[in-house]
């Protein structure tokens, strides 16, 4: 494959093995997997699920509904806040597929009213610490409004509880992960047990990939949705979610200038490439990607000496050790791991497989 | 016009008056304008350059040189170190059009040989302090080297010395940017002393958006390369660059959920519509973009006791005080003013004019 400007690249047996980790880790312990396809936003990496019998999936938005929908799922759920302004399109969705959404608003539930005209699902979704949304889990005056606002909208089923623990991000250990996940999982179950037999049908839904990739604590969960672990990420391998070999995508990047005063290398592959995303090392430095080197069937372990340091549009800025410096030149084409794969995915819109097969996304 | 989701709005009248500012500006100054069309990456937008006179602008990609060439653009810069492996594409353009380039490695000159099959010009980037790349001001030794090694090759000429004095945008004050402006002017002039004589068709390229929006100091310098300032944005608006008034476009994001308990407003609008880039408050506070009311015909002033404190994917999490908090309601639709309109332009992929036109950008 002739790369010419910044391309990324996937390795397909890892990302095939990352999906197959999940799937049979959900099945061994006893839950479904409704895997967040946000990350890819791939058609194509969908098909990869559906081989190994997942039909189920989560999406961020409804157009990202729309297009899974378009291409084959019909079981879906947009794991965001209800948007009254988008009831058109969810009556569409709702009518051709099984939809299921978050609603958190008794304003949102007002406005329902006499608008929706096909059957959806409704997640309360509740705030297990990352302080993003959700309700608190005991705010049950609140809890009860929504329940009694589902109730009275004969198209809205309540589906249970559902959280997103996006505060494992942060954790720097599997330990913390835990620590984490388990303060979910007693929030969680306690609404279980207090809701559970007027809503017998009530599911719990969770799932970071921190927590999916490490804990098997997930007795009492119905369902999970993590969505990163498809590639993985810098971020994931310094929580301990995946060690560097399971990352399943590179950015590569050509070498375009290098400048020995201060042990820098500029390649071609931006903050429009792989997203201003970053991680902040021991030592406080900022750092946007790691480096590998592309070879025959994919990449090396990351490059021990070097690390993305900066980036601007366009740039990208690797400072190296002198050995690693003299062994790079201008001409060549270098790889870099991404902090945050979902963003980088987003930004680029295509992938190419190792063989040079191209893998089209959502536009 | 119905906004439904998150989408990017247009103050076309704004836009234009940018426009028009820094097209008069650089009459007044004596130099000529080059615009950047990074921030805009729009045929449309350039359009509205090209109606107060400009015909030369400047690109961060060869993809972009060859978006905009395709659409009339006939004298374009690419400042941007020359990538030998774009070199096919490069000998197409430069054979369309007059083509400018950096050339900042004598190994890229040297892969050019026999290579380069039509004329181009190329600039000697300087590095005047914002340490992205460029030679350092000093080095002789590799200037020679790469002069010589243009001399050498028929179709290439040498064009000047060019810098990006990007370091302005950490600038928090318009002193800060004249002192930043300053050295670099230093550093150029004193570089055009040196080869004026020996070159005598040198030119000298600067032109980032803060100093040609605050300094009038450009004595001795040909060209100016700005692009920001097409819509500024709150990182402008910080260093004094712009008023905020001045700011051209704005994020509209649907309203979706409220938490009292922690005075946060959840919008649609989130990592993959503004970009990660952040501001850091004098209180230390990480700021991810500024709230506006939408109104008939634009938007108001930055809402005070109001900001962006976090983004996800898809979520922007905006802080509030109670009186700003309560007036805003799930359904609602709220303006974010951007803290970098070129990342937040490249994500959006397209701008609505108040008037619900629909401007394309390159895809």
């Amino acid at each position: 494959m002739n790369i010419t400007r910044p391309t990324l690249l996937i390795d397909k047996s890892k990302c095939l093995e990352n999906i197959r980790f999940l799937s049979d880790k959900a099945q061994k312990l006893g839950v479904k997997l409704r895997p967040h396809f946000k990350t890819h936003q791939s058609v194509e990496v969908g098909r990869w699920f559906r081989k190994i019998g997942t039909s189920t999936c989560t999406v961020s938005s409804i157009k990202m509904a729309r297009y899974f929908l378009d291409n084959g799922w019909r079981d879906i759920t947009c794991a965001f806040p209800l948007n009254i302004r988008e009831i058109d399109e969810i009556n569409k969705i709702a009518s051709e597929a099984t939809f299921n959404t978050i609603i958190i608003s008794p304003k949102t539930l007002s406005d329902l009213k006499g608008k929706l005209f096909a059957s959806i699902g409704a997640y309360i979704k509740i705030n297990t610490g990352s302080n993003r949304t959700g309700l608190e889990p005991d705010n049950f005056d609140l809890i009860e409004e929504l329940l009694q606002g589902m109730k009275e909208n004969s198209n809205i089923t309540f589906k249970g509880f559902l959280a997103h623990s996006g505060h494992t991000y942060t954790a720097r250990s599997k330990e913390e992960v835990e620590t984490i996940h388990a303060e979910e999982m007693n929030i969680m179950m306690s609404l279980k047990k207090r809701y559970k037999e007027k809503y017998p049908q009530m599911e719990i839904s969770v799932g970071d990939t921190p927590a999916c990739s490490i804990s098997e604590n997930y007795n009492g969960v119905d369902e999970i949705r993590p969505g990163n672990y498809v590639y993985y990420d810098i971020m994931q391998y310094l929580i301990g979610s995946c060690n560097h070999h399971q990352i399943a995508i590179a950015l590569a990047c050509p070498v375009v200038a290098k400048h020995e005063e201060r042990n820098e290398i500029i390649v071609h592959g931006g903050a429009v490439h792989l997203s201003k995303d970053y991680v902040v090392a021991n030592n406080g430095k900022y750092i946007y990607g790691y480096l590998v080197h592309i070879k025959e069937g994919g990449w090396t372990a990351p490059i021990e000496g070097a690390y993305v340091r900066g980036l601007s549009q366009e740039h990208g800025i690797i400072k190296a050790e002198p050995r690693i410096f003299n062994s790079i030149q201008e001409g060549d084409v270098i790889g870099i791991l991404p902090i945050h794969s979902c963003l980088t995915a987003d930004l680029m819109k295509e992938v190419y497989t190792l063989q040079g097969e191209k893998i089209e996304m959502m536009r």
